[in-house]
C-alpha cells in the first residue's frame, strides 16, 4: 500500500505549491535572449522614432503656408524642402506634402491640397518615448519583442536564468544508449533521454545523469550531487516493493509529500523535496513517465522557468468510448484519424509504440468513468 | 497602383502552390532526430521486449501446473524460477506467480491462485515486431518517438533536411544592429533579426545577408547569391513609387506572381519565383512583415519542412469592436485582459511597441467588416 496516496489534481497543486519561481538572473545580449523572460523592467534609452520623420517620399513644408490649397486655387511655396521617407523633418517644418499634391515650378513650390500639422510625419517618441517602459518584469521576449530592443540601441537585456534540471535514471536492468548490445533481461536508458528533451523544450537546462543501478546509497548520493539544480527528476524505483528505492530515499533525507496517485498511467508516481528543492520521481515505465512528465514536470518547470505556454488543443468527437476508473484521472492516448479522435486502448505503460501512434491525449478526470462515443473532447497534442 | 493585386486568401494559396516540399534528407544520430521528420519508413531490427519478460518480481511457472490453485486448495510446485521483474522467463515457463500469491516451503513453492497462460509476462514482441514498420515516411520526431528509436538500438534515422532560408534585408538609411550609433535619417535592420528568429523556430535554417543598400543591381546580385536557398525573403522596397525595387527585379530575373495584396497591414507584399524558388517581398514596416511572416512565411516554410504545427489559440470574446476595411483581411493585435480580446487599435505599421503590448492577433476575413464587442474570437498567440 501506499502510505501518501493523492488523487492527481491534488497531487499536482502539492507539487505547484512547493515549486518556487527562479530568482536567479543573467545578462545576455539582447538579439539572443528570444524566449527568455525578462527580470527587470526595460526602459527605453531613447525615443522611437529619434526625430520627425517623414513618412513617405514627398515636401517638408509649414503646414499654416498650405492653408486654402487646392486644385483650383493652388499655393506657391517660397520654402520648403526635399524629402524622402524616413528622412528628418527639419525643425522649422511640420508637414509633409506628398509628391502627388505638388509640383516644382521652378524656384517655387505649387502646392494643390491642405496639409494639416504633422500630415505624413511619424513624430518623434511615436513609438516609444525616452525613459518609457518598454517592457515590465516577467515580459517573454519574442522576436518581435527582441527586434524593437534592437531597434532601441539596447544591446543587453536583464533575464532569469533558465532553470537547471538534473535526471537521474535508475534500474539495474539498465545499459545506456548504444554503449553495447543488450544482453538478455537488459534494456535501453531511454526515459532520461525522453525527459531531457522535454524538459529542454519546456525552458530547463537539464543534465542527464549516468544510471544509478539502483541501491538506496547510490540513489541518495546521486541526489545529494543534483542539489545545486531547481528540480529533479529520479526514473525508475518507484513501485511499492523491494525496490522502492526513490520514495526511500527521498523520506530519508528529505521530505516525501506524495508516493502513488491516483493516476492512470502513473500510479507508481512520487514527490517530495530535498534541501528545498522539488524531486519528482517517476516510473520506470515509459508510457508512465511520459504521462507524469505532461501532468506534473511540465506544470511545475513552467512554474520555476515563470512561463505558462499553453499546449495545443484540438476539439474533436471521440470515435470509441473511453472506459476509465473511477476516482483516477485519466491519461488517455488518441490518434487522429478523420475528423475523430481514436483512443489507443492499450493498456500496457511499457508500451511506447502506442505512443508513436498518436497524436495526443485525452485527459478523462477523476469525477468521470469514461467518456462516451461521440462526446466533443480536447486533444492535448504531444509536442 | 499595383499591377498584380491580389486578396490575401488567394494570394497565400497562389504561393502556397509554388511551394514543394523538400526533398533533400540527410543521416542523423536519432538522439539529435527530434522535430525532424522521417524520409523513409523506420523498420525495427528486433522484437521489443526481445524476450518474454518477467512484468513483476515472482516466480516463473508453467501456468497448466497452477491449475485449481487457491487459497483453500493451494498447489505445490518442484519446478519453478525466482524472477525480478524484467528477467527473461525461461521457455519452459509461461506465467508468472506474484509473490503474494506464492510461498516458498522448503524445497517446493505453495501457489495460492491459478495463473493463466502469460500471466504476467510481457511477450515477445508486444510493443514492435522485428520487421515491423515503427514510423512510416513523413513522420515528426517526438521526444517519445526518438525514445522509442533508442529502446530499439536504432542509432541513425534518415530525416528530411531543415529548409534553408536566405533573407536579404534592403534600405539605404538602414544600420546593422549595434554596429554604431544613428545619425538622423537611419535606423537599425531589425526585421532581418525577426525573420530569422521565426523562420528558426519554424524549422529553417535562416541565413540573414548583410545590408543591401537598395539599388535593384545590388538587389538583384544578393539574389542571385542566395539561389541556393529554398525559399527567400526580401525585406524593403516593395512599395509602389521609386523605390519599389524587389518586384522589379523579380520581374526581371524571374516571375512576379503577386504585387499588392488586400491586407492590413501589409498591403505592399509581393512574392514570385527566381530559378524555381518562391522568393516573398515583404515591407519595410515591421509591424507589416509581421503580419506577412505570419500570414505566408510560416505556411510556406511549414509546407516546405513537410510540418504543420497550429498556433496556439485562445477563444475569448472581443472587449472592443474593431473595424476594418471591407474586402482586406487583417491582422489586428490583441491584449487579453480579464478573459477579453482588447484590440491595440494602433494603425501605423511601423509601432513595433503595439506588438510588445500585445498577445496575439485575430484575422478579421475579407468578406467581413470588422468585428463586433462581445463576439467570440480565435486569438492567435505570438510565439
Amino acid at each position: 500500500m501506499f502510505k501518501r496516496f493523492s488523487g492527481a489534481v491534488a497531487a499536482k497543486e502539492m507539487l505547484l505549491d512547493r515549486c518556487l519561481p527562479i530568482r536567479r538572473t543573467e545578462i545576455l545580449s539582447s538579439t539572443k535572449a528570444a524566449g527568455r523572460v525578462t527580470s527587470e523592467a526595460v526602459i527605453s534609452p531613447v525615443s522611437l522614432p529619434g526625430f520627425d520623420r517623414a513618412a513617405m517620399d514627398g515636401y517638408g513644408v509649414r503646414s499654416a503656408d498650405t492653408k486654402g490649397a487646392r486644385l483650383s486655387a493652388p499655393v506657391f511655396l517660397k520654402e520648403f524642402l526635399a524629402l524622402r521617407a524616413g528622412n528628418q523633418v527639419p525643425k522649422d517644418y511640420d508637414a509633409v506634402v506628398m509628391l502627388e499634391d505638388a509640383r516644382l515650378r521652378e524656384s517655387m513650390l505649387e502646392i494643390t491640397a491642405e496639409a494639416h500639422a504633422y500630415r505624413n510625419v511619424s513624430r518623434i517618441g511615436e513609438d516609444i518615448r525616452q525613459e518609457e517602459t518598454v517592457f515590465s518584469e516577467g515580459h517573454i521576449l519574442r522576436p518581435p519583442d527582441v527586434a524593437l530592443l534592437a531597434a532601441l540601441g539596447i544591446g543587453d537585456v536583464r533575464v532569469y536564468a533558465r532553470p537547471k534540471a538534473a535526471i537521474i535514471p535508475t534500474g539495474s536492468e539498465l545499459v545506456a544508449i548504444g554503449e553495447r548490445p543488450l544482453d538478455n533481461g537488459e534494456a535501453y536508458e531511454i526515459n532520461g533521454l525522453m525527459a531531457k528533451l522535454y524538459m529542454e523544450k519546456w525552458g530547463a537546462d537539464a543534465a542527464l545523469r549516468g544510471i544509478v543501478p539502483g541501491d538506496e546509497g547510490q540513489i541518495r548520493e546521486a541526489l545529494q550531487e543534483s542539489l545545486d539544480a531547481d528540480i529533479i527528476i529520479i526514473i525508475g524505483g518507484t513501485s511499492i516493493g523491494e525496490k522502492d528505492y526513490a520514495p526511500r530515499v527521498l523520506m530519508e533525507i528529505g521530505e516525501l509529500i506524495v508516493h502513488g496517485v491516483r493516476l492512470q498511467p502513473g500510479k507508481p508516481t512520487a514527490f517530495g523535496m530535498a534541501s528545498d528543492k522539488p524531486v519528482v520521481c517517476l516510473p520506470g515505465y515509459p508510457v508512465a513517465a511520459l504521462a507524469d512528465l505532461y501532468l506534473f514536470v511540465r506544470p511545475a518547470l513552467q512554474k520555476i522557468a515563470r512561463k505558462s505556454d499553453a499546449l495545443t488543443v484540438v476539439r474533436v468527437p471521440l470515435a470509441r468510448k473511453i472506459p476509465s476508473r473511477p476516482g483516477y484521472l485519466s491519461l488517455v492516448r488518441v490518434a487522429l484519424k478523420d475528423g475523430k479522435a481514436e483512443p489507443i486502448m492499450i493498456s500496457g505503460a511499457g508500451i511506447l509504440s502506442s505512443v508513436a501512434r498518436s497524436d495526443g491525449f485525452v485527459i478523462v478526470p477523476e469525477a468521470r468513468e469514461g467518456i462516451e462515443e461521440g462526446e466533443t473532447v480536447d486533444v492535448n497534442l504531444f509536442e
